[in-house]
């Protein structure tokens, strides 16, 4: 497990710094960003927060624009970001936004061309945690935290991994995929036909079948323009009001999709995991 | 003075919002950014921290990366963001990322074909401030920041006319231009071969004229890579103590060139600057 620094600049006190590794659960080269909080070492190792971003992102987009780096080093909690997709010349691609690099969908695919590189949900839950816990002063606690498509992914992989997860949280995050356009395209084409299995990456879905109740923060705002066609928190407040689950879902008047809102509130989405994960 | 909206977010509870312009000052159309702190109105209005980006950059770049928002929304100041040099088809360029577009150094040229459109140091002390007031809920009371060229931008704009701001910081500033590659390329297109013109527009050299006595803070990482060759803050430094100004340097470890840098001290320059404009 051989991982190359490309670069690294001081921040908070602490250090962004992004590598590249050979994945073998992708079989492509793939690329992640972690913040380091000040005065980490192997003897006093901290928690991480492992951040999912949304469609046509990689590992930059939260690190440059979330500005959560002051509340983070304060709380003394590492930050990993991976990429959204498997990635190269030889990977399978799509001209939609919507599909293939940049599009995952933290899930693993079962179709072709998709099967052969789109494992996304292994490489977050697996690969990429133990690459993390062998190269940097960090504990084996985490939580998970993103956005749209990534909180899509936070609340799926949280909710199948309970024991592995401290807390989730989701902005804006795909709430029911299903039933949703970005969804349907996804899953027809990476998880081929069956709902069945549909449903084991749909995070209301997955909601009525969770034994572990994990606490779970969602920040959605009322302007997003992909709320009421793509998002639907309403179905993810149903099956938690049907679950009697610990889900907050807190609609935010005036904020829109971009990481203005995600600046707005991931100091408090922080503090919410710094709860859980310094407990 | 017609300014139009084309796009606005909702962040730290005020507003992000972007405007293009006719500027009969640099005889193109422009774009700048605004944010504005909650509860703003024509009869409260606030003070404004006018901010100075780099070479290469655009209106966008510390909107995006700076993480400044909830620190000015808690301070009650709006920041207003212009580009870095004039732009557009019929406006003169060059090939060099350091000269023409993305690099008017907030300078008056006199030299064609340079002298038609580069005119920033106007739009910075007098169109924008004017469409700004005339816009927005702000007062006249008015800072300046910036990083890089633009942190020469705020520190020679702010020397300049120190009856118009109540206080200069700034990031990694180009600090003695005359002495480094950047800004004897810019002054020779821009102004010609007259070294007296070229101290008008040097921070160190307007130091030991300056009238009035500014309050300033300058933060410099010191793994900048431009550190040595072209920024240069112990010229600034030596100006600073033969004329006994009020400037702070803080030499910062570890710290490099990036928004990285700046997103970890900009709350300070926020609260060096609310200090003045709030008083």
């Amino acid at each position: 497990m051989t991982i190359e620094n490309i670069s690294q600049a001081k921040v908070a006190g602490g250090w962004h710094k992004q590598y590249t590794h050979r994945s073998s659960t992708l079989n492509c080269d793939m690329r992640f960003a972690i913040f380091l909080p000040p005065n980490v070492s192997k003897s006093s190792p901290v928690p991480v927060l492992y951040w999912l971003s949304g469609l046509t992102c990689t590992d930059e987009n939260f690190m440059q624009k979330a500005g959560a780096f002051q509340r983070a080093a304060e709380l003394g909690i590492a930050i990993v970001a991976p990429d959204t997709s498997p990635r190269g010349d030889e990977v399978a691609d799509d001209e939609g936004y919507d599909l293939g690099q940049g599009a995952g969908f933290y899930l693993n695919a079962t179709q072709a061309p998709w099967s052969q590189h789109y494992h996304m949900y292994d490489y977050v839950t697996q690969e990429l945690p133990a690459l993390i816990e062998a190269n940097f002063p960090v504990s084996s606690i985490k939580s998970i935290s993103g956005h749209s498509m990534g909180g899509h992914g936070a609340l799926t992989i949280g909710l199948k991994n309970a024991d592995s997860y401290r807390s989730i949280s989701a902005f804006s995050p795909i709430s029911n995929p299903m039933q949703a356009p970005w969804g349907q395209k996804a899953f027809q084409a990476y998880l081929g036909s069956d709902f069945e299995t549909w449903k084991q990456y749909d995070a209301s879905e997955l909601l009525k079948q969770a034994q572990a109740k994990l606490p779970i923060l969602v920040d959605q705002g009322d302007a997003d323009n992909f709320l009421v066609e793509q998002l639907k928190p309403e179905a993810l407040q149903a099956a938690a009001k049907a679950h009697d689950s610990d889900v907050e879902v807190r609609i935010q008047p005036g904020y829109d999709h971009s990481y203005y809102f995600i600046s707005s509130f991931i100091g408090e989405h922080l503090e919410f995991h710094a709860a859980y994960l310094n407990q």
